[in-house]
């Protein structure tokens, strides 16, 4: 099936993110939404964090990941995903509860800790070369000898599906703390998440108006929403977000999200630092870089916050102590003054 | 009233857990009871954890303080306390929120940090030099000169109550998850957070066990279970749990707890940093040292864990960025290999 026709059938029959929650009950974590006074004080609003720091594998990748693989359960060559971060860890660890076998394709310099993370989850490995190979002709590859699917980390609609409980829960839980989100503020790399989400908002509070949030430079759906299509980073950009590198926004995922956008918001490492900080001086939280990034953009002050109710993904915590370390030593705590 | 009428008068009425859940109800934050299938793995048990570092204050202590502020709230000259962490933290804002006076007597050495967080909080801060003044006596002088109550920070009836609510909530969130506790492991310092979880377990989870946690050398309470009566620590014993530093168990909160516990675990300060680790690592938690020793001492074996169902307090999570690196650095991850 090529992509446009692939394209289509997802537009025909979207994300059914009612659905997802159902498989997901039981297994899934419904993580929660906090509150912090201190942060509420800082930006002059009501925030709700939606804690997927908590969530099993330490992600919100474990929800599209499970879902997906309980719909392609008659698949009895298993999945094979492309990924050396959160995917990676969400599709082994739901192939494991599935009994599903899993092959996770993996650069060869990954850092050890992620390698270790996805054995530990009882995937196989296959090491793949960076400046050599071709990691999804590879996975495609292993996925034709071995009668198995390939799971995209972003751009398929059970992913989607799954991704957009964290949009559904928040949403309800703001309503059983008898608040409404006024806006709701998501991580972005290739837009799984943030389609998801978008779509749940769209249907279980409908004034919610959804915000991307990526990293200055690597602002692929900011820029895309501003023209209307789907818009490139530039090659040479970085981040300390490692885990929002996409390189433009997924074609599905925009095709679902541009029309239930306000609009995207960025903030700089910088920013993501300072975010960190205050997740672990405040919120007590070990949230990665890429999963900063929506708080980052709401205490940086690139939203207008007074008086609303605000909904911030913290959409990861798998950051390796250096790393941390390096990021809080960075920190500007502006707070404390 | 002299100790031992005080005594008397809490052994006739004995502090009211289910009365305190009623008044924090809404205050408090009903902390999330959190699994995680890793650390089953390694210890061959279910685990759950107790997630007080996400309290209010980023400690119980706030249970503690709140029930008991909200007691004496016809106390117009309002309260003092001291104490340099989280103590100060939990009375600072439980005073914010009932608009009472609070006085802090805090040691003038403490951390620049800690002093900016019971100022944010809206308390007034006295100072004393640790090598010269009495901060009990000047407590005493102060709140008599205010006609304002001095609220320990362990050994009084409405703390004790206050935070036994930690032990209610857990046995409720253990029932709802289908599952009953075997076995508790509670820091402990003066035993307060000791003495209410005891009491709130032998109501509403008799069957469960409860084990009192302390660093080795600081082990007041475990010394004190074996001989029948409160055993001081050595006065030069020092560990990195800065806030179980009790010279001995409080005359109150034994006197509660000793009839209703199991025993008393310990663990090294090396065992608190593997702890802290593991935490970061796969619970995505700040935990400071002292509320990670009840963790410490599963992860090292000390107690026999296998098959059972263990509760777990994360007690606090108040530790700064130098000390927290500092014990992550030190920490041996032997659960990675």
């Amino acid at each position: 099936m090529d992509d446009t026709a692939r394209l289509h059938d997802v537009l025909r029959e979207p994300p059914d993110i009612d659905a997802a929650a159902l498989r997901l009950a039981g297994v899934v974590l419904r993580t929660p939404l906090i509150g912090s006074e201190v942060l509420d004080a800082l930006v002059g609003a009501r925030v709700l964090l939606k804690a997927e720091v908590l969530q099993r594998t330490g992600s919100f990748k474990f929800r599209g990941a499970y879902n997906s693989l309980r719909l392609m359960s008659g698949s009895r060559g298993g999945v094979v995903a492309f990924s050396s971060g959160n995917h990676a860890h969400g599709v082994a660890d739901a192939a494991r509860l599935l009994q599903m076998p899993a092959v996770v394709v993996i650069p060869r310099d990954a850092p050890a800790t992620k390698i270790h993370k996805v054995e530990r989850l009882g995937a196989e490995i296959v090491f793949y070369d960076r400046a050599r190979d071709d990691r999804e002709l590879m996975a495609a590859t292993i996925a034709a000898e071995r009668h198995a699917t390939v799971l995209p980390s972003y751009d398929a609609a059970p992913v989607i599906a799954g991704q957009g409980t964290v949009g559904l829960e928040a949403a309800h839980q703001a309503a059983e703390a008898g608040l409404r989100l006024d806006l709701m503020i998501v991580p972005a790399g290739g837009g799984g998440l943030l389609a998801g989400v978008a779509l749940a908002l769209a249907r279980h509070s409908p004034a919610t108006r959804v915000y991307s949030a990526e990293p200055v430079g690597l602002d692929n759906h900011a820029r895309s929403l501003a023209v209307g299509r789907r818009m490139r980073n530039a090659v040479d950009a970085h981040s300390i977000c490692d885990a929002l590198l996409a390189p433009l926004p997924g074609r599905l995922t925009f095709s679902l999200s541009q029309p239930l956008l306000a609009g995207g918001v960025v903030a700089t490492d910088q920013e993501v630092c300072n975010a960190m900080a205050f997740a672990f001086e405040h919120l007590k939280l070990v949230v990665e870089p890429g999963g900063a990034i929506a708080l980052a953009a709401l205490l940086a002050g690139r939203i207008e916050a007074r008086n609303r109710v605000i909904g911030i993904v913290l959409s990861g915590g798998n950051v390796d102590e250096a790393t941390f370390h390096e990021c809080l030593a960075r920190a500007q705590p502006w707070w404390r003054h």
